[in-house]
């Protein structure tokens, strides 16, 4: 199946193209070199997690991380490093507090985080917890004058279920096969299908424990409740996945207090009160809300191009350097940050000078909609002439896994090239390029004007299972080994474009466009 | 092999014991009935987790279990059913109060549990944290006067490892078939010691982390400081192990406050301190020690025999129903205590009178060291006289998976017994039969004196994973079809017991004991 594929791809590839896309065999070697032997990849990802603390998109995090970065940049001799404002964007947040406890019928610390952009309680509180059975109007109507100081937890049927597969696992050869194999398409749009179909049941059970309760909200914060409790089917094990707790608008009202349990402490109070049995609970919360300056900031850095003709053309590369709270974004996506960084440095490092211009950018607002690379988008490239100077972005962003490949999206005059580029880092584990799309994340927004733009294939790990947008999301779950090849395909692949005699080829636009 | 293994059993036993360990279809029918359609095994868990909380010996959570234990077993016509008190023990330990979090270099809510039986911090205390860099007894000394006030950590290289296999799993037929074929004594020899050296790795892990700082301790609380942190290398993805801290003898001093935290939140600690950050943290933790009555108690009852002759001799079932702190040790053990006490229920329920005495023991004191049951056995059965009246125990301690047969404790003799009882059950997953011994828990009470005390096989599922010992020991993590199996699977082995003409078969005596 792997010859025949081959096969497929050179019969399919120019000879021209084949032939121009050979990589620099020594400098393959004296990235590969610098990238394996001397990485600072671990140490970036440190100060972008463990010294930075967590990047909600406008909090001091955030701002920690990108002052490190830029002057990180700078003293590796990028050019015009920056926090480059790209629109309003609204609050910043941040916990400084938050302590819960079952206090009644006995002590029992509990773990639990409150959903960002979420309102404090003033102080330490305690308070009885009242169990909500019922959702309809009628019903949440009924509760007026029972909520006041009352903490309030939805009833529930969740089971926790025994994991008898694997938090973490690596891409199979047949699975990395079956992506890149032209045969079998209908598997790898079954294979992306299926992992969109995750994603989206994974969200909509997010929403279900969080957007069940808006009338419940409304209710709570007019009748004076102290808090709610939510919980969601991957809250287990004392990993606990929390997201936002409503709009982080300049102009709204801060959200009702709100906090996300893991289930091994949310069920024991849903039982306990169809029991009959009175649960009280200590809790005490309180969050800082930012709002001296609402607009936003990508980090933007630059090696100027050596080669006076190519040099006003643009290579990107990037990642979203913003990150949700409870953990510090360790894998989503300081991962892909680090690696960006290395790989530029790695650049510097080993004395190349870049024909067209390379720019790194850390974008913010990604969590909340991929804001900080579409608003970027927006403003640098905003016509066709604008357009015309940028050959290709590169963007990670799935995790620490190393990478295994490549997604076209589409570009299918792509896959000769990226080939070629894949084959001195074969032995590495990355030989994979696949047509198809892969989606949420950054890449989208240079993808959605055509622009080319791409999303490495990385390894999952405990990706989808333990880290994604939860307080397990820290530096120790990062793969030191995999970070460091990513750095090192990265560096070639933008090396690579910003030496290539052409721009990348992009995708012939979509009928009735123009 | 399944063959030939079964072959050998119906070889080796004599036939008068096979004719007469058929058991009574009839019977085993309604036990089954009553057992899987009727089951009142997660409420009894229920009760002895959620509503009781954790269960250390001594402890207020111990003594509601146990009351609720000692009311049950009466409701349901037991007789005689009590606490009994079965010697000194030292003193209960409960906590009032855990909080502990990062504050410097930004906040962020720590993951920890106090150790048992360690003091608090009488109040919320901000202090900075000290990396201590040795052990050897001139770096302690060093120590003098750099103590106080500060929070103590210790250094580190731990690397989280990703888990690429389950945290769950069942037994395979191929080591359920390696277990019981005579052919391989070898390979199961093999497997009973692969577990004890595994078992001994992670205690040996546990007192690493604990025991590394018994000097630190003493200089720690000879200067003042406020606390220690640990961590373990079974702590991580938000599950943390805790166990003790120190002794719990009533004239004892309080132990040092001690923390254990997961592998992500110490870390970060230890690798910003060691890049010259500071590091600050807030903690409260308050503990009470119980001392008013520091002996310890067993909950015994029965249901008295209905066959004058052998009235006087006992069965026995059991488990124990003290836990750790930090969950509500529902795996370990009130898993086993709801099958135990569910068994009881199940021959009340269909209305049997057995021939025997049975009589259940929920046994304090287990997880130090057998306590309970090893005073029980010495205080009812002092000599051999009183021996004489004993037929069997069964005991029930591996956590909540079913049970897939039974541990002969090299009691050869009850190997076909054993075989006819488990052989109506056989669809349900149990019908292994081993010679080997399994250790750790109270059938060895029994079995160091000679009278034939029996662990049953279980799966695993999560026990050596996830729930042993640690915060994630809760009722979501109990499996009810598989606790459901388990009571059927005892009720019908204590009520063959029960009836059987003969006491079980004993081991022969080892050589020089009289």
């Amino acid at each position: 199946m792997r010859k025949l594929c081959q096969l497929v791809l050179i019969v399919t590839s120019p000879i021209l193209a084949f032939a121009q896309d050979q990589p620099d065999a020594a400098i393959m070697k004296k990235i590969r070199e610098e990238g394996l032997e001397r990485s600072q990849v671990m140490d970036i990802a440190f100060r972008l997690t463990d010294v930075s603390g967590p990047r909600l998109t406008n909090s001091p995090g955030y701002k920690r991380a990108a002052d490190y970065a830029t002057k990180q940049l700078t003293q590796w001799g990028l050019q015009n490093a920056r926090l480059e404002p790209w629109g309003e964007f609204g609050k910043g947040w941040e916990l400084s507090k938050s302590y819960l406890a079952l206090t009644a019928p006995y002590y029992r610390p509990l773990i639990a985080f409150p959903l960002t952009w979420t309102a404090g309680t003033k102080g330490l509180r305690s308070a009885q917890v009242l169990l909500i059975t019922g959702s309809d109007s009628a019903y949440i109507a009924s509760l007026k004058g029972k909520l006041k100081g009352k903490i309030l937890i939805t009833d529930r049927a969740d089971e926790y279920k025994q994991s008898f597969k694997p938090d973490a696992n690596r891409f199979t050869d047949e699975q990395l096969q079956a992506m890149q194999d032209p045969a079998s398409v209908r598997v790898v749009r079954g294979d992306t299908a299926a992992r969109r179909r995750e994603l989206e049941q994974a969200r909509a059970q997010y929403r279900t424990t969080v957007i069940i309760t808006p009338a419940l909200r409304k209710m709570a914060a007019a009748e004076g409740a102290l808090a709610i409790l939510v919980t969601g089917g991957r809250n287990h094990d004392g990993t606990i996945f929390v997201q936002g707790g409503g709009s982080y608008a300049a102009a709204d009202p801060e959200n009702f207090t709100t906090l996300s349990l893991t289930l091994e402490d949310y069920m024991p109070l849903v039982r306990l009160l169809k029991a009959n049995i009175p649960v009280k609970l200590d809790l005490d919360v309180a969050t800082k809300f930012f709002t001296a300056d609402t607009k936003a900031y990508n980090v933007i850095a630059e090696i100027p191009g050596s080669d006076p003709k190519l040099k006003p053309e643009l290579v990107m590369l990037g990642g979203h350097l913003d990150s949700w709270q409870a953990g510090t974004g360790a894998t989503d996506n300081a991962s892909g940050c680090a690696v960006m960084m290395e790989a530029v440095r790695i650049l510097q490092a080993i004395g190349v000078k870049p024909r067209r211009t390379v720019r790194i950018a850390l974008w913010s607002g990604e969590e909340q909609g991929l804001l900080g690379s579409r608003a970027y988008v927006r403003n640098t490239f905003p016509d066709e002439a604008s357009r015309q100077n940028f050959s290709a972005y590169y963007n990670l962003d799935n995790g620490t896994g190393k990478i295994r490949g490549i997604y076209l999206q589409q570009n299918k005059d792509c896959g000769p090239i990226f080939s070629a580029w894949l084959e001195p880092f074969k032995d590495l584990g990355a030989g994979t390029v696949t047509i198809n799309n892969t989606g949420g994340t950054d890449h989208q927004a240079f993808d959605g004007i055509n622009l080319p733009g791409f999303q490495f294939i990385q390894d999952p790990i405990e990706y989808n299972t333990r880290t994604h947008h939860s307080n397990m999301d820290t530096y120790d779950h990062l793969v030191a080994d995999d970070l460091k090849q990513a750095a090192v395909i990265v560096a070639a692949f933008v090396y690579n474009t910003a030496q290539r005699e052409e721009k990348l080829p992009r995708k012939p636009l979509p009928q009735g466009t123009k």
